[in-house]
């Protein structure tokens, strides 16, 4: 079966790694020239809008996928008239939009930070009324680990806000004083069937996540799971969602949701029965979804801007390195390391992850202690 | 790091697999043009006896390797005059070669069947005297899968089994009767430090894997790891081995070795904490080992000839499937699947078992118990 893929990112790479041993082909439309995908299928190197690529994808694939939400819209739904494209574009519509996208969750009782509009900087001023400090301004669309957002912590800071996310249209959000940070990831198949994966917990530093830790028998798993179930039935979803939660107290908020497989994922590859990019596959393929229950406990931590030494992140005991093939540049994602243990709780995997945090240039995370951390504060 | 390959089928295919995250780039020299590792790297079609190609290889590579023991020996020497080659040739040189092989093993105190050189007809009769029928005639080099071997029953068949051969220079063997076939699969680094994986139960049909069921806990663990050990500390071995075993009684007899990631090995990609395929690579290129622990059971199913859907298979809770994108083909190897289970003796894992060994066109071994398996008797 071929799989068209719109992006050619480590997503798309690992999507493709997982699907080459199911015998399935790639092929990516992506205009970066050093798309890391790349070795793993055939590469379209043009901008998305290129018509005839599209074209190419489409009579080429039996199915196809996209790999980020900020692939132009108008692209997407031209591919999803020619063959089978999941998630729909409808879906991306909604996703690509944090105001469609927080309207969806208020709409379906899912609490949320208070939002509202922004098309002015007088819009701004007037929200700012309800809203209260400090707050977000993000640009509705176009954003990503952390671009195309503002502080907004006084009346001052916001003619600068404005124009730091470029008079684009915006959304402002109260900020949420949470004590964690959380993810679920699920999948859903075309005829309506759910899995769900345990709860990831999330570390961000700047708006890029650092560290996700997976939490078996989470209590706030079940919470999580009904949140993700209402959102992917309202848009007859198809493929692997990931929902970020803020857990305050025993409430769950919604921050936002990422209709792809997603980067608190990635320790499923190695401590989870299915891989989150593998269960993908599966559901946009109408195969059997595979289970989704971990095999043992782990933490993913990123490797942003710089890569360690194979060698160094090997000396650690459990440690398997992913390096995207990617040119290390400041604040870019170019790896990530997955740290298995049997015993999450047991003192040797929290030094070894201390140790593996440090390796990443992540000193201030090796000293949080992660057994406490359902009780702990962390700041986005 | 740059890793050369002699050889592009399967093996070399799940190496690269395996490499590619860790950051290592792949290049193949095989003459195949179907070669299945080829989308995992550069892939230098050429008889191996290229010498250009020889040169470009051992140019661009830090390490070399090779995926099967029938690479001529002059090439890999060739090759490893210039670059960094592991196993070495002369490793390569004893496991390519049944009676230096054999004689290996008699000279380390390891049980053997009994066996004789047999260089013409004449050599075949006079060696029957003492070795006695049944027996096999093999070639000395260049047989896999059951190729190159001759069964000799009784007096009449020898003439016959000697024109099958070829007139090679052949070994011949008295057949074991033995109550297992199992392997153990062990790996050495550049230091000299070994870890061992869990045994390998296996079950062939004409000569050619079929069925792997890994062994934890099995009584004869321990044996079989002193037996790898001698063989790789008197080669100096660098890499993964594989080594053969018939076990009868509470003895355990060696059959060959292979110098290289193995078949009955494919199981450690999903259940043991690092793969064989990862561990021959951390090996040659001097990182550190990862562990062999199996973090749940797990049999494999070769695919032979013919592959079932990726649905069918999919079907089957807890199945990976792998196909290696070979053509279908009678005899041949075109991919493998694996089945995990936390309770390997729990009734569901024998039903998905036998479930999958019918897909995979092996209903009679679908009928064994595989639970008293150690007591059973089997025939190669």
């Amino acid at each position: 079966m071929n799989i068209g893929i719109l992006g050619g990112g480590q997503l798309a790479r690992m999507m493709a790694q997982a699907g080459r041993s199911l015998g399935l082909n790639f092929m990516f439309l992506c205009p970066d020239i050093y798309a890391c995908a790349a070795p793993f299928g055939e590469h379209l190197c043009v901008p998305y809008g290129d018509e005839d690529a599209q074209k190419r994808l489409a009579n080429w694939a039996d199915i196809t996928t996209y790999e980020f939400e900020n692939v132009p819209l108008s692209v997407v739904d031209s591919v999803q008239k020619k063959v089978s494209l999941y998630p729909s574009s409808s879906v991306l519509s909604v996703a690509r939009d944090r105001l469609k996208e927080k309207t969806l969750f208020r709409n379906l009782g899912i609490p949320t930070a208070n939002f509202s509009p922004v098309d002015s900087l007088e819009d701004l001023r007037n929200a700012m009324k309800n809203i209260g400090f400090s707050a977000i301004l993000k640009t509705r669309t176009d954003g990503y680990d952390g671009k195309g957002q503002a502080l907004l912590h006084g009346k001052n800071d916001l003619p600068s806000a404005w124009m730091k996310v470029g008079k684009a249209p915006c959304i402002v959000e109260s900020m949420v004083a949470f004590n964690r940070e959380l993810s679920i990831i699920a999948v859903r198949d075309q005829r309506g069937k759910m899995v769900f994966y345990p709860l990831s917990e999330n570390h961000h530093r700047d708006g890029i996540l650092r560290l996700s830790i997976s939490r078996q028998d989470d209590p706030m798993q079940a919470r999580a799971e009904a949140k993700i179930r209402y959102i992917m039935e309202d848009l007859n979803y198809v493929g692997t969602m990931a929902l970020e939660l803020f857990q305050v107290k025993d409430q769950l908020f919604a921050n936002e949701f990422a209709p792809r497989v997603h980067n608190s994922g990635h320790w499923t590859i190695e401590a989870a029965q299915t891989s989150q990019f593998e269960n993908h596959l599966r559901a946009i393929c109408g195969f059997p979804l595979g289970k989704t229950t971990s095999v043992q406990s782990a933490a993913m931590v990123n490797l942003i801007g710089l890569l360690p030494s194979e060698r160094q992140i090997l000396n650690i005991t459990d440690a398997t390195p992913h390096f995207y093939c990617k040119a290390e540049r400041p604040g870019r994602k170019v790896g990530h390391v997955t740290l298995t243990s049997k015993d999450y709780t047991s003192e040797d995997f929290q030094q070894r992850l201390s140790t593996l945090l440090q390796l990443a240039g992540q000193p201030e995370l090796a000293e949080l202690n992660f057994l406490n951390a359902a009780t702990q504060t962390s700041h986005n």
